[in-house]
């Protein structure tokens, strides 16, 4: 083995500003100390960094290093005391980059899945409830700011307020799937179980993995006492984020109508 | 330019036959003369041949051929003569690679959507409606036997019969989404409009592109009128489609529970 | 059959102003006018208006309607007329939707494919290639603006540079695939085929679907003669994209490494 | 609360049997005691049973609380003595179901990732390198036997033998992706490990997701000096699975190739 070329240094012929170069689709091990026990999980990874106008490409190595690094035997200390959360994780991630590759930019991006217990309307079973959560951390150093993005995405439904009063109290109803986001500074608290609450209880009713029948009857009232709008979810949902959270707020609800082959869409941002 | 290896005609190490080698995901304009009429469209093909234990590959671009060259200029009045259905056109693709291609194995597939005007219940005015269709023609000379797969994917719903009877009248309605598929001799006459049919009349309800509000209630009427399980679903298209089809059936019902984030499966084959 | 309710036009409870309500993934037939011949395609549609603070809900009917009738058999004169591309005829759509439903912001959005013919490097062959577009109008009275975003994704290749450099002359290799989106003023005219060959030309080398064996040499040559990282590709587009066209361009490119099983991006903006 | 109806138990109008009825795409918090040590992960399930002519459904619940029963806390002590694979805990699963809903025919599927460290081929580092599996367990008692179906999807490469003949030793190199599946008594001992092993020693190379220079260097090598069709692959992986698992084989191997749109496909089985 002789010497070895580092093409990645070289300057390019054509001189342009990357502002997101990295590694993304990756699926390794991570994990995260919640509320004081250990928790082992396989995400999907996105990491990135910035280029200037005057380097050919990254030494995209560095990134998974940052990554496998962080989460390593070697660190089970660490990983015990400080991560705490994804968000933490991907502060630990990009500590450990800011020593390893140059940038002004980073980001990391975390995709995975939220399980939350919850009680069942009439048998007070505990239910156990999957969501899927997407957290980035961005740090740009020419904006001095170190945000995060968090996003949760919940399934529920909806049941028709136009055909129920037109139907005398018959409605149609579908399973709705609503994404909440929000861009806010890194030391902002806010829990993804609480956007999860917050998308949850802005449906016509919430939806359960496990229902017995006495279940099964409580949801179907609660939808019919509550029939919804895909626009009413969508406005319940932004009217309650923005006085729980600060930051910039998206809500995005899709609704899989039962009476139409494609889907409707109420959209909003704050 | 010099001498042209041919890699594939080479004798492999290992010596294992394969069923079906070729290509897939393949995007390419296709037409059909339907009812009298030239149509053009841009399905997803796969197209895969047999390798015996002997050669060590296939000429891929000869598969290419034999599909571009079925739907060229140079042969517009053989399609207009001869490519009445999917299956008509795979059948042309095969007979076209026989010529380039040896082979004891053929298949074609092919992946489009399939728009039909269908009247609404109240307003009776066209709604266009689009289904997921996928017909495939394969040739096994060693069986002697021309057969074909056909395939539709359709839209509709189901309002939940158990949670009816115990809510006096009030109930879960979620989209459902059936499956019907059939392998057949070739020449057995069946059109994919009338599988479409069987599938759509078995739900709770059709769907339609286009409701206005009496078509709306008419729906929402249907579907309190028509109460049935994934179960109940599945069965009537079988049980139609073994009346009216001659070949292997398998039907496969998910419905999207509007009460659940998880789907309901029903599946059954004859 | 009494009197209807018109449920969408009540005060709702909350009130906050929803910027995109409407209709999504609906398929359906689509007409274009396009260099003197008339074409019939099935793209996806995506159509949206907003909603002011005192109102609950939209007519979704009337979306569909406006779809429907802009492509229905009594504008075929209207259609050969004005369709000659994707904007013209979303913004057909939004003309005709202005008459039905009052609003100050709306959207039309449609994905499909384009097919294009290229010539083979080496045999001259006419490959017919296909590309995945999507195009949106946006009409916002509030900034009195008419934008539209035009998208291509083109499917390429990377030769990595760095493992060329220190491999004397041998790479790792992998398809690329690229998208260029640009946000204009709806009078710009640009040309989809324009974007796709500014894309395809900054691969390594562009892809075929059909390629006889002197065809494929030529673009394993072309491949070994124009290494590139995923971000010289990137850096590529966007600077021939700033000097063809006027608008706020993105870019985005995806490498699917064959030497990982995750993928590597490079992303810019202007 | 007055009476409840149990609508799943009345004979239904249109009598045929199902052969699969349940849940599907639920996901949710499974536990396996894998070589001593507990792990945590939060795989999809599905799970069917037959319905019999003469009924009208199933009792969906009782197929949720068998699954999330056999993950309790309750039996924490069960997890850890018993559930030593996929296939293990599926069959739990099933135990339970038989005292909870009668059946003849049951099936339980999971799917997961796999993840598994490797050592780089140069800096001898450890790689954690992840795989898609999934294993289904199916009880027939009409035909008194216990099957078990494994299945593994792995990501490597291929490197066209036909271009490097061709063209002086340089070549078109791409992602591939390998599925093998083996259905088998429930009783055969089959380390999905030793499945992986079998796909990914079959690529030109295997694919990493830590790669150091001199590693990058010494996977580029191997490509060039294992030059490989994607028939190459698909009787590799059948060649030797042959060898070492009893049971139905079936091989799949897709090239995303660098020099097409499309991708190529080889498949076979046994």
């Amino acid at each position: 083995m002789g010497e070895i070329f580092e093409t990645q240094e070289e300057v390019p012929e054509i001189k342009e500003k990357l502002h997101r170069v990295g590694i993304t689709n990756l699926r390794t091990v991570a994990k995260i100390n919640w509320k004081g026990k250990l928790y082992t999980f396989i995400p999907t990874f996105e990491i990135t960094i910035d280029v200037p106008e005057e380097k050919k490409g990254i030494h995209m190595s560095r990134l998974v290093e940052s990554i496998t690094e962080t989460m390593s035997e070697a660190v089970e200390e660490e990983v015990s005391r400080v991560h705490s959360s994804l968000e933490e994780l991907e502060l630990a991630i990009i500590k450990r980059l800011e020593k390893k590759h140059p940038h002004k930019r980073a980001e990391v991006w975390i995709k995975t899945h939220l399980i939350i217990g919850k009680e069942t309307p009439a048998s007070k079973k505990i239910s156990l409830e999957a969501y899927d959560v997407e957290v980035g951390v961005i740090k740009d150093e020419t904006k001095g700011k170190l945000e995060k993005v968090l996003k949760v995405t919940v399934i529920g439904n909806t049941a028709c307020p136009h055909a129920m009063a037109n139907n005398q109290g018959k409605t149609h109803i579908q399973r709705a799937i609503a994404t909440l986001e929000i861009q806010t500074d890194f030391d902002e608290e806010i829990a993804l179980e609480d956007m999860v609450e917050v998308v949850e209880s802005s449906f016509s009713s919430p939806t359960y993995t496990l229902l017995k029948t006495v279940d099964e009857n409580a949801v179907v009232q609660k939808m019919y006492q509550n029939p919804k709008f895909v626009e009413d979810v969508a406005r319940e949902i932004i009217f309650k984020a923005k006085q729980r959270f600060k930051g910039r707020i998206h809500v995005r609800v899709v609704s899989l109508e039962s009476i139409h082959k494609h889907d409707v869409i109420a959209e909003t941002w704050y």
